[in-house]
């Protein structure tokens, strides 16, 4: 059992980090800005001026809102008492559009990553990391190395993109809410992520049975799935909302301890690495893993 | 500066607590359940079935609800890192129908909050305590007498109800939004509260000025208000609506740290009572008093 | 094709009328205020003292709350352009505690639903009826016989309360969260409904792969969903939260037209009865019936 | 009185559309799908790669959000039926970085906007339409001239947000909430723009009390206002969240029917022009002119 030591007022909050304020993390500062689900928010960049520009902007919007968010930028000793980071570190521009390979940006994000995680372990956060940044699964692995923190607390938003993606593109093909299709995408999220039909059930049944009654098409769901991703990311060249609503759901669904069942990028002992495979999320981070 | 040693964990989370789950109490703790307002939610009664029934109540509504709340019963422990305290002891069918007397509660009230109050201290709990309970103003005292905490970390939501209802009625009568009216009720909440109608502004003038433009009379207005707190109360025997959202907002707006100007009863040294005066109300409870 | 003429401004709504403010009609209207789920509420009971007393509190809430609704009481006249009608008609008092018998509500309710349904027909609504009152499939094919609406069109809350119970009981036991459990419980809401457990799944698996695993006795989980919703009633003498949170959802899940499986009460051709079983809900009331 | 006819199921939602994708439309649409402020939200973009990418993006989100938005794209006749479109045209491109000109966009936005106006009238448009395209005012009344609509039914969201960044600057300076500053930035949104400043009170006092109480400088502070802006627009070479969220409050302003007075662009018969000052703003859009 670990203990700290903390000032009066401040176990009082949610206090949310933000490291990176490119597409993917101003969206989710703006999710969680809009929604108030954090009460103390850090924003942390190495553009001073854009990241600056993004706090002022949000507290132009806040005599127009209905949550009140105290924001902090750029001072890692904030970071102490984060109950999560959600670490957006990237640079979009170096995935090359005509094979959408996440590990374009490894070289520039692991170089990143080890200043970054080095501060956070300076800072003395021992909260959750959320990481976004790509190639996930090696990232988020990385983030636990240099923190040092518990592989149970430091998670990737790895397949629940992908997860929610396929229930986008069977949802569509059937008439029906993508929250009434459950079920996961698993793997290593990216190019090698695949569909685990065998858990995707809806109408209650298991989508083969559906499939073959209604002649479904699972390839062809499977491609639209994928595709929808690609055609964001060719048609913005990002894509930002469907990863950073994941990446804020997960951060809620740990400082409200839901010990919700999501598929996420979580140190699996077997392979000694990290992939995503479905764990259940709380307070305490990954507090069980599979069964798939 | 006062140190305490949390366990890890402790710190992720916005916590509350409600202690008495009469009309009022109920409502508040359904407002935090419904809006995900907190994510530990304490809940206290001496009718032990009827807290459990509450609590029960609230988990059949969890997989119909967006946001998790984990709600524990009848444990003063959990008191010990609770950031906010509702308060919302009293037994309303104390109050005779025919005076509407807010001290009719007080020899009932105030030997329950005598045990209450005691057990909170021994609790070791130093966030804030929002009164609800009836004589406001005393009972809020009564509350920062026997847990010794800073006086100004314990409010009572006083005239923020009655503010409201003034709102409501000039807002009726001109066909505009209350949030579109500024201004307070002060002194002591119930019968000897009064609208200070030089506060008071609509439409970006004095109320006064509107008032002569348009034949509004102010007397009529101020009995508007008054009188629409009376027919709830004639009307079902008990008001709860209005006065558990004042508290759940007043609760939120200190975990927020939003330092918001609310009227509402806090110590005033000049007078050595608490009466409801405009104060700025933050993660520090009362931040700075007045002007009115 | 059904054709209705509009004044302007007509459409630009969401509109919910809630009929019976009692426990549930009210905490049901409560929600929807503090969550800003309509833009106009109609409040119906006859009650008047009642009604207008909560319309009143309601809006003594309104300038402490983000969100603005208008609020109609007692006119049916309301009803004509109303979205959705939650019918919380009922006397609790009526049920008697040893036996929790839902149809001891029938002679009261059913008397109250004739001229409740007559005048429902005659304000011309032609939106979508969600039915809470008890025996609710007897109660919700009453409102469709008098009312003539479309069977797809007239929905009862039926088990989607005893689902979002089941979900509670086998949540609790495994330590995760109740929204990680799918599934269903079906048939006659009351006495006489059960859960599927063929339907249930949790942590992705069947939970009968999952209860041998782990020793869990389903007859034991069974009970403990059925006894949570006894032990609120007889904790409290009513039970509300629950059946009003999963109403809202309903309405709600109609308004978006959302499309989502639940296990609602409707219109079953098979067995010319209303029961509850797995139904697609959108804008069209029942899309799509099952499958289980 | 307009009548209009209606399919059935069309009076049941709030519908809303943004035309223009870019950083501020998009935002807006974000802030609204988020929130689940609309039912159906209509998205348009003549560049039908970066608008399709973007609804794909929303929906790629939709399976971990609470609430369900149905999106269309590009597709003008569904128009017909919407309630508010938030017109967030515009090329920020052609601002000059030296000096701010919100008349930079004038030719680019001028011409899009006959155009997309025309297409607005044709489709049969009858709700209202809420302008952030810069320079807002003249862009307004272009709109209204268009599309022939009523005068009270175009609005631009002209100093809306000058009014918010003058309450950041105040509050900051004060260390309070900037909900609890009070007050109207006026006249044209751009260069002339200016702070009324006895508009504007603070801590229930006009700020030239508190000012000189105090020694504020209120040219600093008004300089503090405006640099913000510039900062934010120098920072990241745009501004967003504030400007959406303003439009968006406004666009849930009139759905509500809210009735709330705010400054923002309106048509001012004694002037013959579209000019920001205060007005109580509800579902029939501009319901009362002034006083400021």
């Amino acid at each position: 059992m670990l203990k700290i030591i903390l000032r009066w007022g401040d176990h009082m909050t949610r206090k949310i980090a933000v490291i990176g304020m490119g597409n993917v993390g101003a969206t989710a500062a703006h999710y969680i800005v809009a929604c108030g689900f954090a009460d103390d928010l850090v924003l942390i960049d190495t553009r001073e001026e854009k990241v600056q520009a993004d706090a002022t902007d949000f507290e132009d919007a806040m005599a127009n809102l209905p949550y009140h968010t105290n924001i902090t930028v750029n001072d890692y000793s904030q970071l102490k008492d984060t109950d999560v980071i959600i670490s957006a570190l990237g640079n979009i521009k170096l995935q090359d559009n005509k094979n959408d390979d996440r590990f374009a940006e490894l070289p520039f994000t692991s170089k990143a990553v080890k200043s970054v995680a080095q501060k956070i372990k300076d800072s003395g956060f021992n909260g959750i990391i959320v990481d976004i940044s790509n190639p996930v699964d090696v990232i988020t692995s990385m983030y636990q190395e240099i923190t040092g923190l518990p592989k149970k607390h430091v998670i990737g938003t790895g397949t629940l993109l992908d997860s929610s993606r396929m229930k986008r593109a069977v949802a569509k093909e059937l008439g029906i809410d993508p929250r009434s299709v459950s079920g996961y995408n698993l793997g290593e999220h990216g190019n090698s992520q695949f569909t685990a039909w065998s858990t995707v059930r809806v109408l209650g049944h298991p989508i083969t049975e559906i499939a073959s009654q209604r002649n479904l098409d699972l390839n062809k769901l499977d491609k639209a799935a994928r595709e929808g991703g690609f055609s964001v990311f060719h048609g913005k060249k990002y894509t930002n909302y469907g990863v950073a609503t994941a990446a804020v759901r997960l951060a809620n669904t740990v400082i409200s301890d839901a010990r919700t069942q999501l598929a996420v990028s979580n140190y699996r002992e077997e392979l000694d690495t990290y992939l995503s495979y479905p764990a259940i999320v709380g307070r305490d981070g990954i507090i069980e893993q599979g069964p798939a």
